[in-house]
């Protein structure tokens, strides 16, 4: 197979340039004008590859080449965060495009049906919502959703789907009971493949994520006629909780991650001891029990420092998303296709979130990572050695193959 | 002696209700309508005692009664916080008045002249400055410092004077060089008095402070993507200085404190390792050399944790204030009078700033603090025993007496 890495590379250059920001990155929200130019760019390239182009109801757009039993699909979503980089999805649709092209010129027509998937978006970054482009797939979106979420402006994902010429009464249209598979060629957007110094990646587990919000009470006083042995410091004791969050997960070792990444004090005053603290933790782990541990040594741990200080805690669920294991069967096709082209690949658990979290409910999934230079992600400077794009390409079209040929 | 304790009381409630504030609590900012209604109310009574009465350039009141050489002089600031309470600045005043009132009834006329003084301004709590009234009788007022400062809403002090009939050319005969001495009776503001059961204290030195601005810098990366130990985050840095900062404290005793009082993450967002914390840090210690030990070691330890973490610090000063003590023979009246009374006074570093520490620069100064239920203060929950008021009075009266008589 001829993979055209320059073709890649012209191509994520392309996209790139559609929403470009003036002080640097890329911004194509939901719905908005260089999201639907970026959407006719890619519709253009997949009929001039011989793709069947059609939009779903949510604009999602579909490639097909046709062949018999549940599809194979391959892609990602063409939506960014603000100053987005070059990569984030962009590499997922470019690459499957690529591999797609590659497969039918050395293959030709698949025993499957093979779909290249371009998502409307997966990044929450204009309605107060995200994966709606798979949750559409898989018939997740709930009732009244359309009219309910709104962008800051207050437009309702309704009126901005209307705008584009699609049809909120039909969004149930969108959902597939006729996929195999879906796999993923993303970056990896942190930096264990660059330290190890492995080229690629396949995805064991997206984990799983709990937010939780902690509530420290003590009493504010006034910093000069309060001796320390008379204070109960919300903010000191917050200072030792984060450590001991910090430890714990230290502790566990990788893949455990937990961060504390919000923080306020009242009354934030410069003379007045902190009354009251509230901070947010974001807790990951691999599997569902591992989790769930790792979030019973932080909440233990942080009731201990509470009380031996004399501080008040209240502890909120924000949010809880279970860990998604991929497929163990399409693991082990991209393992083979990634020891064909040379490469022993590193087993990672992805820390963020993917669109193949939610299909999972629908098709087997799996996602290949390639290296994320300095592990920078969500920002201009992502990038990734060109090598390393072909090798994921290559390694993503021989998946592929073994899937649907 | 006859100390009238019911009046002071319906003096400091009668005070306490001008400025009264809707959620409780009392706001008389320096020349505001609040301020000028209390002025007047407290230029009756002092004309109503038999004082001379006199406004100096800046809105300082003074009441007189002749005598021949340098003047003692007591009294406090009519000024408040927002929110502010009863008896802070308010205390002093009415207590002031009620001694001389008590002074005059048993003695007579003075040897030395005896002078109440009600300062204008002391807590910076409108204008971007404070000691404001103090410093205009030291002649500290800078050059231009009338114009440049200005409210939140813009006005400057100079426009603020002038609509109280006040001439801002005219500052510099504010000063005052034939002071012998001003004694000022406070609460304490903190809560060692009430936890040592001692009803009076005599201020020995009001502590010096600094504030440092600490800027930690670490690396923003993905919460979910990022293992524990490639992680730089700026937070868990700064929580360890903020342990640090506590113990240093700590270990070394009253009246050694330390606070870390406003603290801001950058990017601030839940699934964002922090990139960049910058706190404040507030020193007082008794002597300058154990405040300036306390400083360094700060400064060190705070170093090693940010080099052991590969962070990067940055330590600014934002203020430093020298400590001041209190004149050793008004210290010995004070304690005389105290032990007169019945009582042996605690003796302690005063951690709040007060004008005191400005008059030192022109004559000898002394305080008494009197306990604060619960340490409350600057809020409208600020008490004191009606008991420990009376006494205070009398201890206040005495030292007069022995300073004047």
């Amino acid at each position: 197979m001829r993979i055209d890495a320059a073709l890649l590379e012209r191509r994520l250059d392309d996209l790139y340039a559609i929403g470009a920001e003036p002080g640097g990155g890329t911004y194509r929200p939901l719905y908005g004008d260089a999201w639907a130019t970026a959407c006719d760019l890619v519709g253009r390239w997949m009929k001039d590859a011989g793709l069947a182009v059609r939009r779903d109801a949510v604009g999602n757009i579909w490639g097909r080449i046709e062949g018999s039993g549940k599809a194979v699909v391959t892609g990602s979503h063409i939506d960014t965060v603000r100053r987005g980089g070059r990569l984030d999805g962009a590499l997922g649709i470019t690459a499957g495009l690529t591999a797609l092209q590659a497969l039918i010129e050395a293959r030709g027509k698949p025993k499957r049906p093979i779909e290249l998937l371009v998502i409307c978006e997966e990044e929450g970054s204009r309605f107060a919502t995200n994966f709606w482009g798979s949750r559409a797939i898989i018939g997740a979106i709930k009732p009244g959703e359309v009219d309910a979420v709104t962008d800051p402006e207050g437009v309702t994902l309704a009126r901005a789907m209307r705008e584009r010429g699609l049809d909120p009464e039909n969004i149930s249209s969108a959902a597939r009971d006729d996929l195999g598979a879906f796999v993923e060629l993303h970056i990896e957007q942190g930096r264990i493949l660059e330290t190890e110094r492995v080229p690629i990646a396949v995805v064991t587990t997206i984990a799983g994520a709990v937010h939780l919000e902690m509530i420290v009470t003590g009493r504010p006083d006034h910093a000069g006629t309060t001796p320390m042995d008379l204070r109960r410091d919300a903010l000191t004791g917050a200072a030792a909780m984060i450590q001991a969050v910090e430890s714990i997960a230290a502790a566990l070792g990788r893949p455990a991650v937990a961060t504390v990444g919000k923080l306020r004090v009242e009354p934030d005053q410069i003379n007045v001891v902190p009354g009251r603290v509230t901070f947010t933790v974001d807790l990951r782990h691999e599997g569902l029990s591992g989790r769930r541990a790792l979030e019973e040594r932080v909440r233990s741990l942080c009731g201990t420092i509470a009380s031996e200080r004399g501080l008040g805690i209240e502890v909120r669920m924000l949010h809880e998303r279970p860990p998604v294991p991929m497929d163990s069967g399409v693991r082990k096709v991209l393992e083979q296709a990634a020891t064909e082209a040379g490469i022993t690949p590193a087993a990672l658990v992805s820390g963020a979130g993917h669109d193949a979290q939610v299909l999972a409910a629908r098709c087997s999934v799996g996602m290949l990572f390639v290296p994320s230079i300095g592990g920078r992600s969500h920002c201009p400077e992502e990038a990734t050695d060109p090598a390393h794009l072909a090798l994921g390409t290559r390694v993503l079209a021989r998946g592929l193959e073994l899937l649907a040929y």
